[in-house]
């Protein structure tokens, strides 16, 4: 017994011994911790649900009422103000840092003391029709200060006097028909135009280019006024007595036109204004359509060739030159007084600290300067930048922090030709090319009512389809529906029916410096219109004096909700750029992309198939740089890390509209016309020089998705 | 007893328990694997100390009697061969893998049908006097085949015929002097210039600026004979009977003419040879001084300004135009018939895999291609290569493999221009210039067999300092000392008499795309002749057909000694970029330089103290620039992390002598000769604006060390 006795204790003491070694093996492993604590998918997402659910419509609505009180033209006291008011708030939210960053550009503004206007002449001389130097103010703003007239911004000064003649849309095509066709040499003259469908640049630049001395830019109601719309006050359609202001560079990227390439500091080389980047040589004054019928009822010469040329006045729509009958002594004469003037101005910088890549960016960025009180342009973008930035402040304060670093821009002078936002590229160009990941865009977020509108690099598009369907659509009728589900029944994609719409991106707005130039990801999101039924140019109210918070709420977006969806897309864009393990883009995306824009550069030149073949000219390059890149995205997608793509030959505005994007745009412009060049040799050789740098832009991406050696 | 009798199992039990618990929570401890296993500094050390010691002397040796056997110039089967041959080596060796990689480029050839060569005429154009075809060849290389002649590549074909003038070294200063001060106008004439000072292509440019029609080079004793040595084969001097052959392009980094900024693959568009980049448009060809000697001993005219134009050769150096006395009927006419040729060429890419960062590269590169033989120029630097590369393949073999990948380059047509080199970084630039740590050149081992020579950028400078002090000397007199102290004794720098001399990269060699195109940190080193006393230009045999393994074997390195200790140089370069933790480079150094830069350019702008005044010229901007740059820098190194510096604002080509490096060349060049500009103001506008972006590039390299936000 006593032996058999203690042989339990034996078995007790080992049992009691193994388990204490385990129990304390146990202990070590986990106490001891892991150097890579992974956070789990779920709190990602019910992140990304907390950020989107903090954001709320009267809070936009009560920063767009805040931000529209009163005029902030780009270099004015009052827009320092602002970035003032902006930063503080975004101290206030919790960002890390919140700094204003200036630069010294050109600007360029009416002159206070000599108004600029235009007028009909008699034979004498004398002028017998003045159009007029100011909007009538809206209701409530009788008293505002500060209110710039209408005017086009780099117009040079001028009093340039000459026959009129009708240009239409003032496009490549238009002069062609007024050159090649109706035989209309338009050097000398004044030509008038009317707003819409190109970049007003673009129209100014074609009239120097046919030889005229002075453009006028007018909105007719064909293109600013929907039917069965009231003018505004009782609607949102354009009144005759206002015009759209606007700049009229052709800056091409450049920003400041004095500094181009560099940024506007004080110790930056600055050229003379007369070798100044993109300024147009010739005077241009905007007028409404009140003051454009006068002209234009009177107008002699040449019928309109068809239609298309008809606007929506009660007139002729006669070409010219001049006046007809007993009027064609009348001559019209224009006085522009502009000033350009080297001025300061101001961009808001905010940070949150990324946690795991801090040198990784995601950039919101959108412009806080208006031509007048920018009630949709820009400040129904500024006001959701403004929610976005308050939510994630809100997360930031429960403990949250992204992994990389998220930047909130406030830029300045984007009205002058994004000179705020293309500066400050121009300033951290190396840093910003290095390391950022993605650029969203919080310019205007409605352009009308009916839908969303997305423009972006293809490497986005999946990520957009994901986040629009965890959104809710503000739309009627689609009550308890996703943002993806409205947005997909009223704009499917014209290849793929299943699939929501998503256009490239052109220019036009902040993103172009950072997109088109240092070639990061990018992408913006706004409401727009029916593009199938709404055929007017942009809204009509666009850059005049009634762009007041009034049109928001009167007319596009009484809830405020439409500008929230914006918002909680745009906030959930940057969330998941910088806070996803992988970075959210899909290059197989981009690959499809490359395929259609092949295809379809091609399709375009079949029309000159014979000419192709005659020349040497074979796509076969293309084809082959493109199909080795579907190969290289779908064995990096196997491989699944990530890679930033920036190669710029693929998209650019377009050079005959710099708001349209255009697919190989080198290609594209090289057979533009062709067939009507002198030299149809060197003509097609170009076109080979292109698609040979398409072909090699192609491979060389290929080669960065590869494993490389 | 009994309750008492069991305390005691109770204690055991307990104490058992706690020491099982303990056990048992160290084996948990200790057995769980740790993410980051360090690799100690000491092991780092000692494998660099095997590698240095893995290289051998003899083993260069033969391997440059191997690739010396035959000539290979680029675009032949032969140099196909020796491409093979070396790939295969390194397959043998252990790389992980060993690629051949095709260009097509533009090369140019004697016509084999119609040899070059010059002639004197008489008054009937009669040719009584032809230079030689060809060099007699050295001894034991009588029966080998396909040795190129004599000529300057890329010369067009011409037959110029015209009086002669002797335009000393064809620098810019020389012609200055012609121009200005002797009153002599070159339009319409032959010239000819001796060779040396500067790179031969920038003579071609000039003597075609100032109206030339053809252009003869010659290779003067006073630049190619060291006093008191004998002429190859008793000696190392230059015989009267050769000629130095070469490139004359003005390329600036280009690449393949045709392709100027794209590889030249298949699909590549190409210019026209009549658009190709840098070409020369008026014959050019070289010959030996016995044959130079015949034209400057008739030449008349006006004679030589003073001693600095007089040469070696026993004549008086007038200057011409034409020749003296009865002599002056006879005219010079050249005979060019070279043709142009799109021919493949050759690199062979080998790589080791880097282990923990394999997309960041460290290259080293040299060229294959030699003009005939190449036993200096580049086998005794392609030699070192294969050395380098095998050693690293032995260490590979131990076990190792270095944190990040190294790439071993064969380059091809080098002596075309760079064009192998700079072709392959066209091809690959965008995953190059993202990911490249350095490059290290790998071309002709010795020029000398005086001392150690190194150029590189400052960030290498605290490394190279350190590898030399642990690399043994191969001078005599030297013994047991390390490589740093015979070349800190033979070659102090001028500021710092305590460290060897460092000198700033020009060009000339295949590290121009990596270092001036990409800005990828480079360095190359060799050994040289003695800088104080050695007034000769490059080594006397340069580009002649008697560069063979013998000079190198009798007369520069009979033990080898001196290429092995360059082969451990540039192998343990490799070895620290390539393996180190941290990457060694220096920013303060590279502040310094700025600084030193800044202060120079500053320095030589006092010449025109009142010119800038009066302009309105600053430095400022350029100090404050510097300033903030070197305070960047020293917080970066108490941070301690890496960067890679590539802003060739700083570095470049000099624009009248390729081989030179120049300091802030932008401003430099617009400085230069501006008391004889037409224009003053806008020659200062011009030096306004380089100073503007040489401040702007170091303020943006300063925002890359910064902690951005």
């Amino acid at each position: 017994m006593a032996t058999s006795g203690r042989r339990p204790y034996l078995w007790i003491f080992l049992a009691a011994a193994l388990a204490s070694f385990l129990a304390g093996f146990t202990v070590g492993w986990l106490s001891k911790p892991l150097k890579d604590t992974a956070t789990s998918a779920d709190s990602h997402q019910n992140l990304r649900w907390k950020l989107i659910s903090e954001m709320k419509a009267d809070n936009i609505k009560s920063f767009l009422r805040s931000f529209t009180k009163l005029p902030h033209l780009a270099g004015t006291e009052q827009n320092l103000l602002l970035a003032k008011k902006i930063q503080n708030q975004w101290k206030k939210f919790g960002l890390d840092s919140a700094e204003l960053v200036h630069y010294d550009v050109l600007l360029s503004y009416p002159n206070e003391t000599n108004a600029n206007y235009i007028s009909v002449t008699d034979e004498h001389g004398i002028e017998i029709f003045n159009t007029s130097y100011i909007e009538p103010p809206p209701d409530g703003y009788e008293n505002v200060k500060n209110i710039v007239p209408p005017y086009n911004a780099f117009s040079p000064a001028g009093v340039p006097e000459g026959e009129l003649v009708y240009v239409n849309y003032a496009r490549t095509e238009d002069f062609f028909k007024l050159e090649r066709e109706m035989n209309i040499n338009c050097t000398g003259k004044i030509v008038i135009a009317r707003y819409g469908r190109i970049f007003r640049g673009n129209k100014v630049k074609n009239a120097m280019l046919a030889g005229a001395k002075g453009i006028i830019l007018y909105s007719d109601p064909a293109d600013y006024s929907a039917p069965g719309v009231q003018p505004y006050p009782k609607g949102w359609n354009l009144p005759g007595t206002v015009a759209q202001r606007g700049n009229v560079l052709n800056l091409d990227g450049a920003g400041d036109p004095l500094t181009p390439g560099y940024p506007a500091k004080e110790y930056t080389f600055r050229l003379d204004v007369e070798d100044g980047v993109g300024i147009p040589q010739i005077p241009v004054h905007p007028i409404g359509y009140n003051d454009a019928e006068i002209f234009l009822r009177y107008l002699g010469g040449i019928a309109s060739p068809d239609e298309s040329w008809k606007g929506g006045l009660n007139v002729s729509y006669n070409i010219g030159p001049g006046f007809v009958g007993h009027d064609s002594f009348r001559k019209v004469r224009m006085h522009v007084y502009n000033i350009n003037k080297i001025t300061r101005i101001y961009n808001v910088i905010g940070t949150i600290r990324g946690s795991v890549e801090p040198d990784r960016y995601v950039i919101l960025g959108g412009h806080r300067d208006s031509w007048v009180f920018g009630g949709i342009d820009p400040t129904s973008g500024a006001a959701t930048l403004q929610e976005v930035a308050q939510s994630f402040g809100k997360l930031l304060r429960s403990g949250w922090r992204p992994r990389r670093t998220i930047i909130f821009a406030s830029w300045d002078a984007e009205e002058f030709g994004l000179l705020g936002s293309t500066e400050w590229a121009e300033e951290n160009v190396k840093t910003l090319q290095e390391r950022s990941v993605a650029y969203i865009n919080s310019d205007s977020s409605i352009e009308g009512n009916y839908t969303l509108r997305v423009d972006c690099t293809p490497l986005l598009h999946q990520l957009v389809y994901k986040l629009t369907k965890e959104i809710s659509s503000p739309d009627d009728g689609f009550e308890s529906k996703s943002l993806y589900e409205s947005w997909l029944a009223k704009d499917p994609s014209s290849e793929s029916k299943t699939l929501p719409r998503i256009n490239k991106l052109g220019s036009g707005s902040d993103f172009e410096a950072y997109f088109q130039r240092l070639g990061i990801a990018s992408g913006r999101v706004r409401y727009t219109k029916n593009r199938k039924t709404d055929t007017y140019s942009s809204y009509p109210i666009y850059h005049t004096i009634y762009e007041t918070f009034e049109l928001v709420e009167k007319f596009y977006d009484p809830t405020f909700k439409k500008q929230l969806a914006v918002a909680q897309l745009r906030g959930a864009l940057v969330y998941e750029l910088a806070d996803a393990k992988i970075i959210p883009f899909n290059i197989q995306d981009y690959a499809k992309t490359l395929e259609n824009y092949a295809r379809s550069i091609y399709n375009s030149s079949r029309k000159h198939e014979q000419a192709c073949r005659g020349h040497g000219v074979s796509f076969e390059s293309l084809f082959s740089a493109v199909q080795n890149f579907s190969e290289a995205a779908s064995d990096f997608h196997r491989r699944l890390s990530q890679v930033d793509l920036n190669k710029h030959i693929i998209f650019a505005p377009s050079s005959r509209n710099k708001y349209a994007g255009e697919s190989f745009p080198g290609i594209f412009d090289a057979m533009f016309d062709i067939e009507n060049k002198a030299d149809p040799h060197s003509a097609w050789k170009e076109v080979k020089k292109h698609i040979s740098i398409a072909a090699f832009t192609i491979q060389a991406a290929a080669g960065t998705l590869k494993e490389f050696l």
